[in-house]
């Protein structure tokens, strides 16, 4: 079965996006470089980084991290990320309001599940065969699969900065055991990968 | 002038102690392990970063790092070291109740400070002549100086594992711009060292 990994780029006091998401502002009341300077300043240092947060089989977000429309789907978004999405697999859409999937250039395809968390699980595990399925954010998704059990591995990107406000990883999850697999200390970031231990 | 480096060993969800203190439960409803498996099961792997969190030239401490006792010193505490603490040099406890000075074994005094953190701060500065002070929690005594823009290094032993309750370090704090100036991969902890910007 595939393994389920959770990626997420974070500040040292763990928060993962900013409150009050808008189409001009993707992480909130935060800027984008609390989150990803190091990938946008210093992307050859960090390819491997950033192909261990693409590359899976199959993925699953949040609505916020998909967009900024809530309610009922109105108008035409697409995602932030124009007609070339970077994930290139079937990526599934948490969301309370069915839609239509969405047929991307480049082998991306957004589904849109309304039925939960497992749910959305079994369908991306069934998509991405032997692949990993990524759990791709933003915080609140990532603690529901945290607090429900369900992830493998956790791939955290720690930026060197105290947010102080925002939606922190973790929050409501726990307790967890880990096992650090994987350590890189990079000029704008620390690389940190943990396994989550569900022998206890 | 001396450096004020804040040491301290915290979860993966920054959780720096427990609550509720007790004589029996130093680390308060969370185990020491939490917090400290690394030093007591790895010493030999871990000798630099134990000689990281001592080895200054005068320490400072909340109350609650001291002891259990609250409200006005009754009984004769005096620290959950024995009588020869690590410290070996001053430490200056945190604390609203005026208290005598005591001298232990081994060079470690501890004085009662009940002024206020810039004034501990000063009083420590004056001790460490010019060797580091050392910022030694628990987190809110860090998280106070931290706010206050006093601390110049930040030394934090990250263990594996999310409490999921707790005191926080970086409650209240932030925001802070830091710099990655160390890093090692342990087998029971990530030691990570930050500079703290103070340029903005």
């Amino acid at each position: 079965m595939s393994t389920v990994v959770a990626t997420m780029s974070i500040t040292l006091d763990g928060v993962g996006a900013g409150h009050h998401v808008t189409e001009d502002e993707p992480f909130g009341d935060l800027p984008e470089s609390t989150f990803f300077r190091w990938m946008n300043e210093t992307p050859d240092e960090n390819r491997a980084a950033f192909d261990a947060i693409v590359g899976a089989g199959a993925y699953i977000m949040g609505r916020h991290m998909f967009g900024p429309v809530t309610g009922e789907w109105t108008g035409d978004w697409r995602g932030w990320w124009g007609p070339n999405p970077p994930y290139h697999a079937p990526v599934f859409v948490l969301t309370h309001h069915p839609r239509e999937s969405i047929v991307m250039e480049g082998g991306t395809t957004f589904h849109f599940v309304t039925d939960g968390i497992e749910a959305a699980l079994a369908r991306a595990r069934e998509a991405a065969g032997d692949r990993a399925v990524h759990i791709a954010g933003g915080p609140s998704t990532t603690n529901a699969y945290l607090a429900a059990g369900l992830v493998d591995e956790l791939r955290l990107n720690i930026n060197p900065v105290v947010a102080g406000r925002g939606l922190r990883l973790f929050d409501g999850v726990g307790p967890l055991r880990l096992e650090q697999i994987f350590l890189k200390r990079a000029s704008l970031v620390t690389h940190a990968y943990y396994r989550v231990l569900h022998d206890e």
